[in-house]
């Protein structure tokens, strides 16, 4: 979707293989209001501890994002061709090296191809254009199959207000968002400290929410853009009706691109939504809904589309919340298995796994210890998971 | 190995599949003094429920143990079944039926059929020998591909103090020891009180130092039983030489049959220990070397002999230890790949890489931010873990 003030570009710079989109831009015509959520590893790559610094000041003008190399534990070497990268796109786009956010996706500990990413930039700046939206959607990808993009139009005291997001990430997913890019870009007229509570409580309800495997990354960057050219009213207040729209419009595009991520999670066949309803805390509801979608054994019978709620249950009893064996109750979507803690026989194994069968689905757990609930999304542990992991720098 | 006091039998009950052992009896000539670990899975077997309740009375003659069925989320009619086995073991043993201990393994929510157990206890007993030491390794494996013993000599006061083990375990291996059973019979004098410490103390540095899958289970029992007819003078009080020798024994025999675990692990093709050392503290060692451990990322990499250091930084990152990404170092056996913080280049890789295709090698990661230190053992995670694991119960 075309968004008023941005444009993009792709092209092939060869960081890591020949012939596929590796290097994109996103650019808008004046500094955009800029909001971000990084990730929450220890670890931080290069271009994170540079954005994290640089978006401060709640503006950001160009985006320049690779794929292939991730420029993390790179060092003070990495850090520099990191600060040239943004030097060169500052210079070509003739704006403020600050203004510039970098941010970058692959294979950890080798160093950024800088004159690779040199040699394109010309290209990169010149193919800029508003009509090409998803080509860096192609450019940021890794193990992703698909390119994720996702757009949203919510109306603001009588204007249009668009929403184009753009994300990547199959592995590595988990909380605090892992190999996790994602880029919005809205026309909202926003400041700057709104847009950053609004994202990072959109983060906190979609990437955050998501799991294919546990494990966090280094790189993890979700970035907003506000061009503030959509002539509504200028945002500035979290609590008004105007800010609830626009808040509820990138929290559900956030969400939208999130669960794209799970189902295009390395190797999985299934997009599953594990709910925990009636926990005493939504921290026990989060907490019990993780442990079981994190666990290998409870994705793995998901891929064999086996009703095995005995692995669900066993994960429960080892996530360190509070509730009585003898009373929980599981089902998957309608078909209740587990009444109090008991099976409830073959007629229900069979419509479960039924269910099983389904691309997507979903599993309720009711702890029948409070009132509190709380959801988490996850995909299936496949063989393909394995082989896509076992040789994916070769 | 023969250790005086205890005679074993295991018979094919049918509890799961014909033609297999699958019950299994271990008995002592007179109360033995016994001590036990159990899951801290908060979803306990009923069997659990009630060897907890039976051992600390700090004696147990018999130990009756089934795979197939795991008796847990059973409810009250599992309850009833572990109690209608244990009598009948009783009466068949002549012993009182609070000196009998139940385990039983396998797949969680299906009801033990009492019937097959009840016929089978008379085959049981006759069969009872002293040489029949290895069969009850054979009747308690599932995904087991291997049965799991280990022996111990050790001389206290002059006399040659036997221990025999067996275990079970292959998948559902976490901390907390999961779908895992250790059963260790010695002829060793000694105090109830002082086994129980000694066996608590090594089940922390064996089993619960060992993870498969991340995943803990509803069954994991660790018991000990002691025939006390070694000779040795009784073995009363934890600081004594004596005393050492007997847990320095102890912990040994468990160590050894923990690995046996973990290179068995389902689908398992590498051993691996991954060493943390120089941290601020103990429990910052283990947890950075737990985390690391458990990473499917991590695993798969084993798996696919790659040395991408990446993933083992990027799972110290998310694993909550504070450390600084430019100090770290990395090794595989002695080969360093990373010094801090940065990979050391082409030739270590190819070095590294090497140790990768061994099928027992360790991980050293040096956070150089104090003196502390752990080891935690673990497996790759490989194609069959999901063929296994997808279809298990089918």
């Amino acid at each position: 979707m075309i968004v008023n003030g941005f444009k993009y570009s792709a092209v092939s710079a060869g960081i890591r293989k020949k012939d596929r989109l590796d290097l994109g831009l996103i650019y808008c015509d004046k500094p955009a209001i800029a909001a971000a959520v990084f990730t929450t590893s220890r670890v931080k790559a290069a271009p994170v501890l540079l954005d994290m610094e640089r978006v401060r000041q709640g503006k950001a003008q160009a985006l320049l994002v690779n794929s292939g190399v991730a420029n993390a534990c790179t060092g003070e070497i990495g850090m520099q061709a990191a600060l040239t990268c943004s030097g060169l796109i500052a210079a070509a786009l003739n704006i403020d090296e600050n203004l510039v956010q970098i941010a970058s996706t692959g294979v950890i500990g080798e160093q950024l191809p800088v004159e690779k990413i040199a040699d394109a930039v010309d290209d990169l700046v010149g193919n800029l254009s508003s009509d090409n939206y998803d080509h860096v959607a192609r450019a940021i990808m890794t193990t992703d199959t698909v390119p994720k993009t996702a757009e949203r139009v919510c109306s603001i005291a009588g204007c249009d207000v668009k929403l184009f997001g753009i994300a990547k990430g199959a592995g590595m997913i988990m909380p605090d968002m892992a190999t996790m890019l994602g880029f919005v870009m809205t026309d909202a007229d926003i400041a700057a400290d709104i847009l950053q509570h609004h994202l990072s409580l959109a983060v906190k309800l979609s990437f955050n929410r998501i799991t294919v495997d546990g494990d966090t990354s280094t790189n993890d960057t979700v970035l907003a853009l506000a061009s503030c050219e959509a002539s509504n009213p200028e945002i500035d207040a979290l609590d008004t009706g105007d800010s609830r729209i626009f808040a509820a419009a990138l929290a559900d595009l956030l969400k939208d691109l999130a669960l794209q991520i799970v189902a295009d999670g390395e190797g999985a066949t299934k997009l599953v939504t594990i709910k925990v309803v009636n926990a005493q805390s939504e921290k026990d509801a989060e907490q019990a809904a993780r442990t079981i979608a994190n666990s290998s054994l409870v994705k793995t019978a998901f891929f064999g589309e086996d009703a095995n709620w005995g692995r669900i249950i066993a994960a429960l009893g080892r996530s360190g919340v509070e509730f009585d064996q003898n009373s929980v109750d599981i089902a998957f979507d309608d078909v209740v298995l587990v009444r109090d803690g008991l099976a409830l026989g073959a007629a229900a194994e069979t419509r479960a796994t039924e269910v099983l069968k389904q691309k997507t689905f979903s599993v309720t757990v009711d702890l029948k210890t409070g009132q509190a609930g709380s959801e988490i999304y996850t995909c299936d542990l496949s063989v393909d998971y394995i082989k896509i992991n076992a040789d994916y720098r070769s």
